[in-house]
C-alpha cells in the first residue's frame, strides 16, 4: 500500500481530523487548503460518495457532471462575480474567453436547462454532480474542515410553483437524514441564511463539534434551531407603564460599555441604546441602533440592507457627519443623509438614553413622538444570545458545528436573472423555473465523522465506511513460519473475495504495528504470530 | 429522466460519435470543448470507469487523487511551463501563488511521493487517479474525441530501476489490452514517442477510425505498428555501385518537385535530395536533407535538435544566409552556422543532386568525401508512406485511427529534475526513481465506442455498457388500460432491482419512441401496447 501512517504531526494540526487523518495516511495537503487523498483516504471518500449517490438516487434524483470551468458571461448574468463575498477563481484561455472555477454550479444547470425549451410536463426534476468546487479562501485551516479545493455533492431541483419545490424540499430533507445517519452522524436541522430568501426553506445540517466553526443556537427541547446569523429571541420589554421625564443631556466622557454608562447616568442598563455608524459597500452610512443590553448582528443587518459588505464607519467620518467624536452616535441629531434601522427591542420604549451626537454627552429619558419622530418600521438585528427567550419556548444555547450539508430555497433568483430560464406553463405561457439547492461537503463529511469517532490515537470508522473489513497484524514476520502463516490466511481470504490488508513489514514493532492497526481502522484485526495455531 | 434525445443535429457535427451521443442525450456542449454529462451519459461514462478501476486494481494499482490545481513551481522545477508545445492554463490565487491546471499530473505524483523519503523496500507502486484535466487546444472537434476539458486516468509507476520498470510496464500493456476488450475495443498498440525517452517502452493504444486524428502504420501481419512520428521503414539503397562523376551546376529556374527537377536535370528522381532549411525556437538554423523520393518528418527531426518548436527559415533568412533565393537550398555551400541533420538515405549514395545555395542553380553528380566532407553521422528524419518496406517484413500501410490510451517509460526525466525524487537503495544510497507513465481518456474512449457501434441512427452498445438493462416502450399511454399494463410492469421490475427506463411519454408516436429507444440503446426493448398480453 502506498501512504503510510506518520508519527510526528505539526503544532498546526489542532482538530482531531487533521492530525488523524494525516497520521493515518488517509489524507496529505498539497499547498494550503488543497489536499491529496491518499489510497486509504480514497477508499473511504469513496464510501462516503456511494452512500450519497445511493440515497439521492433512491430521492428520485439524477447524476450528471457540469464542466469545471463555467463561462464567466453566466456568472455576469446573476452579478455573481461583483459579489465581493464570494471567492470566486477566474481563468482567461488563450483565445481569451474567461471562465470561473466554479464555487458553486447554479449557473451551469440553468443555462443547461433552459437550452432545452422545456414544458410543465417534464416538470420537476431534481440533477446532481459530484464535482471539486474551488474556493479561494483568505485562510484554510483544520485539514479537510475548511479548504480551498473539495468535492461537493450539489443538486437542483426545478419546478413549475413554491409548493412543488416545498415537497422536493421535505424529500431532501428526509433524505439528508438517511444520508448523515447512514454516516454515523446525527446533525442538527438548522434555519439559516443563503442570502436569496432564507426564512422557512433554508436549513444547514450542523454536527456538534468544538472543532466546527458554525455558531447556533437550539432550545431545551430542540424545537427550535438557528444559525446565529439568524437566530430570533423574545426581547426586552419594560413591564411598567411609564410616564415621559423631561429630556435631559448628562455629561459623561469616555464609558466604555454600556453598564459603566448606566451606572453614570443612574439608568437600569435596560434604558440604554447602544448605536452603531457603518458604512456599506456602495458608501451609504447606515445608523444601527439596539437596546443597550444586545449587541448588532451584522449579519441580520446586511440582509436588511441587501448589502454584500459591511464595515463601522471610522472616526473622521463620524465627525464629518455627526458634529460628534466617536462614543457618542445616537440616533438623535443625525443627518439626514444617515439611514436609521432600529431593532425591535426599541420599539414602544419610554424614557430611553441615547448618544446625542454631541461630544462628551448622552441623552436620558428620550422618547419616540417627543424627541424623534414616530418611527415607521423596527426591525429584527439583534444578536442572539446563550440564555435568552427561545421563540418556541424555553431558552437559547450556544453551540458549535460542523456545518456538512445545506438545503436551499432558491425561488425565481436565477431563472429571473438568467434570460431564458423559463418553461411553457398550462396556460401556454412561458415562466420561470422555481429552485432549490442542496449541497454536501464531501471531505469536510469525513472529516466530521473522524470528529466524532476517534480516541487520541485512533479513529473507529462507522462499520460502512472502514477502509478495511479484515487487517492481518503479522507479528515476527522476520521468521519464516510465521509469515507463512499470515500469508496464507491473507491468500486465503484474498481468494475469497475478502477485503482485507496485511500488515507484513518485517523491521516494524508490534506496537507500532497495533498503533497503525487502529488509525487505519479496519472492522476485525486478526493477529497472526509465531505462536498462533 | 431529464435530457432528451435531439432531432436535429448542427452541421458541425461531423462524427458519428459526436452526433449520436448529441441526438440520444448523452452529453451537451457548455462551451466549445467543454461537456456536460447528461444523467444517460453518465450512467455509460460510469461503467466505463468502473471497468477501468477493476483491472487497474486487480493489476495492483491504487486508486488516489491529487488536487486539480498544481502549484506552479513544480512544473516550473521540470521545465514545462516554458514548452510551447503544451497548452498549459495557469491561475493566479488572491494571495498571488500562481497554480497550474493539471494537464497532466507527473510533477504532482512526484511531489507527493518525495515527501516520503521511500526505501528500495516501498518499491516497486503504481498509482493513479481519475481525475479532470484541461488542455488549452486551440481547436476542440468532433465532440468528446478533441476537448478541452476531460476525464482522464492517469498512473505513474515508480521502480529502482529499469528492469523492474519493464516489469510493469508489460503488466500495464497486459492491463490495458484487457480494459479495451471488456469496452468492445480491439485497439492495435502503436510504437510512438513521448518526448521524453521513447523507443521500445512508448505506445499509444490506437483504434483504428476514419474518424481518428492519430495517423499510424502497420504491416500485412501486424508485427509492426508504429505512429507516423516514428514510423521506420527500409529506405532506397542503389543497386549498382557506380564510378564518380564530375559535379555540374546546372541551371533550372523554379522548379517545384522532385520528379520535374529530376526530368529537367536528365537523373533518376531517386538522385534527387530535398534539403528544408528550419529554425528552432532557440533560434538555431537547421539544414535537414533526405533523399527527394521521401519527405521529412518534422517530429523525428524534433527530437533529434531536443527542440520543442520548429519552423520553416523565411525567405529573407535564407538569402542571407546562403545568399540564394528560396528553392535552391542543399548541403553545398552552407556556413558553418547553419547545423546539418542528414537522412541515413544519404548515406553511401553516389552522384547525388543536391541545391547548390546558388540562385537558379542545382548541382549534380555530387559525392561525399570529394564535394562535402564526409559526414560524421546519418539520422532517420525521413517520414513514412503507405508502401514502404517495413522493417519486420512486408510493405507499411497506413491507418487512421483514435488514441484511448498510452504508456510511456519516463525513466528518470522527473525524478532527476525534482530535487529529493530519490529512495534509499541496499546499498544506503540515494537513487532517482525510475518512472513509468499510464493514460486513458474516458470521454474519448466512450465516443471511440459509439464510433465502432453505431448504424445511422443508433447506439449498440457493448453489453457492459448499455445505459439501462431494459427498456419498456409504452404504446397508446392515452390509454388508461394500456397506461396500466405498462407502469404496472415498470414497477414490478423495479421492485425486483432490475435496471428499467420506462417510455411513457403520452404524445410522442411509437415511431419516435422506437427510434429514441435505439438511440438509448438498452439492452432489450420490451413494447407494451393496447393489444399486450
Amino acid at each position: 500500500m502506498f501512504g503510510r501512517t506518520e508519527k510526528k504531526v505539526s503544532a498546526d494540526m489542532v482538530s482531531a481530523s487533521h492530525r488523524l487523518l494525516y497520521k493515518g495516511g488517509y489524507v496529505r495537503e498539497s499547498t494550503a487548503g488543497r489536499y491529496y487523498f491518499l489510497p486509504l483516504g480514497w477508499k473511504v471518500f469513496n464510501k462516503i460518495a456511494s452512500i450519497v449517490r445511493e440515497e439521492m438516487n433512491k430521492a428520485g434524483a439524477q447524476e450528471m457532471i457540469a464542466p469545471v470551468l463555467h463561462p464567466l458571461e453566466l456568472w455576469k448574468e446573476t452579478n455573481r462575480t461583483n459579489e465581493a463575498g464570494f471567492e470566486l477563481m477566474r481563468i482567461k484561455d488563450r483565445r481569451g474567453s474567461e471562465f470561473a472555477l466554479g464555487g458553486t454550479a447554479e449557473e451551469m444547470f440553468v443555462d443547461l436547462v433552459r437550452k432545452y425549451q422545456l414544458s410543465y410536463k417534464d416538470l420537476p426534476f431534481n440533477i446532481y454532480q459530484l464535482s471539486t468546487k474551488f474556493r479561494d479562501e483568505l485562510r484554510a485551516r483544520g485539514g479537510l474542515l475548511r479548504v480551498r479545493e473539495f468535492v461537493m455533492k450539489d443538486a437542483y431541483s426545478f419546478h413549475v410553483d413554491e409548493e412543488d419545490f416545498k415537497k422536493e424540499y421535505e424529500n431532501m430533507r428526509t433524505t439528508y437524514m438517511k444520508i448523515f445517519n447512514r454516516l454515523g452522524l446525527d446533525p442538527v436541522v438548522v434555519e439559516s441564511d443563503n442570502g436569496y430568501i432564507g426564512g422557512e426553506y433554508c436549513h444547514e445540517f450542523v454536527v456538534e463539534s468544538d472543532a466546527g466553526e458554525s455558531k447556533f443556537f437550539v432550545n431545551e427541547d430542540r424545537s427550535y434551531a438557528a444559525h446565529e446569523d439568524v437566530a430570533k429571541f423574545i426581547k426586552y420589554k419594560d413591564l411598567e407603564p411609564e410616564d415621559m421625564k423631561p429630556r435631559e443631556d448628562v455629561e459623561g466622557v469616555g464609558m466604555i460599555g454600556v453598564a459603566p454608562l448606566a451606572q453614570h447616568l443612574k439608568i437600569p442598563v435596560e434604558k440604554t441604546t447602544k448605536t452603531l455608524l457603518f458604512e456599506t459597500e456602495k458608501g451609504e452610512v447606515v445608523a444601527a441602533a439596539v437596546n443597550g443590553i444586545y449587541d448588532i448582528n451584522e449579519a441580520k443587518l446586511k440582509k436588511i440592507l441587501h448589502c454584500t459588505d459591511l464595515h463601522l464607519t471610522n472616526a473622521d467620518k463620524i465627525k464629518e457627519l455627526t458634529g460628534s467624536e466617536v462614543g457618542y452616535a445616537g440616533i438623535l441629531n443625525l443627518p439626514s443623509s444617515i439611514k436609521v434601522i432600529l431593532d425591535d427591542s426599541l420599539k414602544g420604549r419610554m424614557n430611553f438614553e441615547c448618544g446625542a451626537n454631541k461630544t462628551n454627552f448622552h441623552s436620558i429619558n428620550i422618547n419616540f413622538g417627543r424627541d424623534l419622530p414616530e418611527p415607521s418600521e423596527f426591525y429584527d438585528i439583534a444578536m442572539a444570545k446563550e440564555g435568552h427567550l427561545c421563540i418556541k419556548g424555553g431558552t437559547l444555547q450556544e453551540k458549535k458545528g460542523i456545518e456538512v450539508g445545506n438545503i436551499f430555497q432558491l425561488g425565481y433568483h436565477y431563472s429571473k436573472l438568467m434570460k431564458g430560464a423559463d418553461f411553457t406553463d398550462r396556460d401556454g405561457k412561458r415562466k420561470p423555473y422555481y429552485m432549490g439547492c442542496y449541497g454536501i461537503g464531501l471531505g469536510r463529511t469525513m472529516a466530521t465523522i473522524v470528529e466524532k469517532y476517534h480516541t487520541e490515537n485512533s479513529i473507529t470508522w462507522p462499520e460502512t465506511l472502514a477502509p478495511y473489513d479484515y487487517e492481518i497484524i503479522g507479528i515476527d514476520m522476520d521468521k519464516p513460519e510465521a509469515y507463512e502463516k499470515a500469508n496464507n490466511l491473507y491468500n486465503k481470504m484474498l481468494s475469497e473475495g475478502k477485503d482485507v490488508l496485511f500488515d507484513d513489514r518485517i523491521k516494524t514493532t508490534a506496537g507500532e504495528k497495533f498503533a497503525d492497526a487502529d488509525l487505519i481502522g479496519a472492522k476485525e484485526k486478526i493477529v497472526v504470530s509465531q505462536k498462533s495455531s
